[in-house]
């Protein structure tokens, strides 16, 4: 079989992996996100050094163009990172590599990379939500990734927003107060003046925190029927935050759904990641491997 | 291969229909949801005047356990309406019929009918949307109707809600100001203080009305990325309503996803039913066959 490789394209850095799994890493690189052109070229060099790879996945910031057979696979979209609109990814990569490249979002790639070896292992029915600078969601059902028309934008969907309460106004260039405008890292900076790092001590922004991506993750719950929420992400570090999350999940839901991972086995059905920050990587390691075997995931 | 039975259970009436299609109904009776064993009673009476069916769907309005293999299995659960709470359908029925028995929701049922004859056909991941008495919600993500720890249960999601243009509390006993709580059938006779057919005039309704039903069908965008929305039910027939939703789906989207099917084709993409009123009993009718051909949806 030999072995594979995986790359997490994030907004701000990449994160190249070279092995068979997560306890198998035969190299990792981490390199800054600068233009496309020095990004890739980065990362071909890793892969060129420390190769050969059978099969290459890439896990990227979206949107994206993860379509097999379109004209614009493998391409970043409408992304309002400079320079990143409409970059040809995965058909570069494919073409100077010469050998098979997977290519899905970021969070679909992780939420594999979980299904496989983390946190949703034995579940068919399940998503992957990471906060950190943005919002970002993939998810599973009945064992196959969600794509359909596009790929999921859990970032962008809208929740409830008391501005008698929270009056800020939501960093979302698109839509102002969406969940990722009101939740993601960004936002957090943004409202409170300082980084997530640096409000730990208070306690409002995490019950305020908690509050948001408690109602995005029931909306999830309503429309998926998820089997367990996976949620990561730098943001998830905050003090107490995803037992705060937990408890208001709880709470908004109100029993309505009777089902005893909504009450008493909450703690496992809104779990930590079992990856930690290199889910997307190796997600991408498992979306190769399984490009290579003609599976569809 | 016979002909099948459908019913679809609602909760203020009951369809039955045998056949094998839309196009292919031996025949169909309505009767109203009383008690479960006078109900019941009268859908058995109607097979085995009617019958033999060589199989039964049942979609059923919810919440259910449509777990197979569960002892529950075939059950209402949750319900508030009288007498339904924790009630047993599928099994009594199956019983008492001796015939293989298919149970789901009354929505999921519906999506398989649309995507076997109606207007989600040639589609693999679309969701079905049903705005009446309540607000459901059933979906297939790859040819496979979702399920996960439950099912869905689109109508309890939460979306905004600015209380100072619109200061009604929602009427979910559950949730209040929930998806459904807001925007429902019985939401609009409890905030106007008529049903929606008396409201046909009033412009105000309807605008509201779309605004909170959008606001729903992006949530279920962003996480579902459906190929299509097929969204019926009573309160769909208010005046313009579908072409007033469409308009505000795009305008929350705000270009954010960038795809033909939510700019110009959007006539298409949030698409009324093909199967009209009785796409439930159809559905249902799918439902039974793929049982009994051991298939699962």
């Amino acid at each position: 079989m030999g072995v594979f490789g995986g790359i997490e394209t994030g907004g701000s850095k990449w994160e190249c992996a070279i092995g068979t799994g997560p306890d198998d890493l035969r190299a990792t690189a981490t390199f800054p996100t600068t233009t496309p052109a020095e990004t890739i070229g980065q990362a071909l060099a890793f892969f060129e050094r420390e190769g050969p790879v059978a099969a290459l996945g890439i896990g990227s910031f979206g949107p994206v163009d993860a379509t097999v057979g379109s004209r614009t696979w493998g391409h970043i979209t409408t992304t309002p990172k400079p320079g990143w609109s409409h970059a040809d990814v995965g058909q570069e990569i494919r073409r100077r590599l010469g050998v098979p490249v997977a290519f899905d979002t970021d969070v679909n790639a992780a939420a594999v990379g979980e299904q496989r070896w983390g946190a949703a292992q034995g579940l068919d029915t399940f998503c992957y939500v990471t906060v950190g600078t943005g919002i970002g969601g993939g998810a599973m059902v009945g064992g196959h990734l969600v794509h359909g028309l596009v790929h999921p934008e859990f970032g962008h969907l809208r929740v409830p927003h008391d501005r008698d309460a929270d009056p800020f106004d939501g960093v979302c260039p698109f839509h102002g107060d969406c969940w990722e405008g009101l939740a993601s890292g960004r936002a957090i900076e943004a409202r409170w003046g300082r980084r997530g790092e640096e409000l730990a001590g208070t306690q409002a922004v995490w019950e305020l925190e908690a509050k948001y991506l408690a109602l995005g993750l029931v909306s999830a719950i309503c429309i998926l029927s998820p089997q367990r929420i996976v949620i990561g992400g730098g943001v998830m570090g905050g003090p107490g935050l995803l037992q705060l999350v937990r408890r208001e999940v709880v709470a908004i839901l109100n029993g309505y759904i009777e089902h005893e991972a909504l009450g008493e086995h909450i703690d496992r059905y809104v779990s930590a990641p079992g990856l930690g920050s290199r889910a997307g990587a190796v997600g991408a390691i498992a979306l190769a491997e399984a490009a290579l075997s003609g599976l569809e995931v």
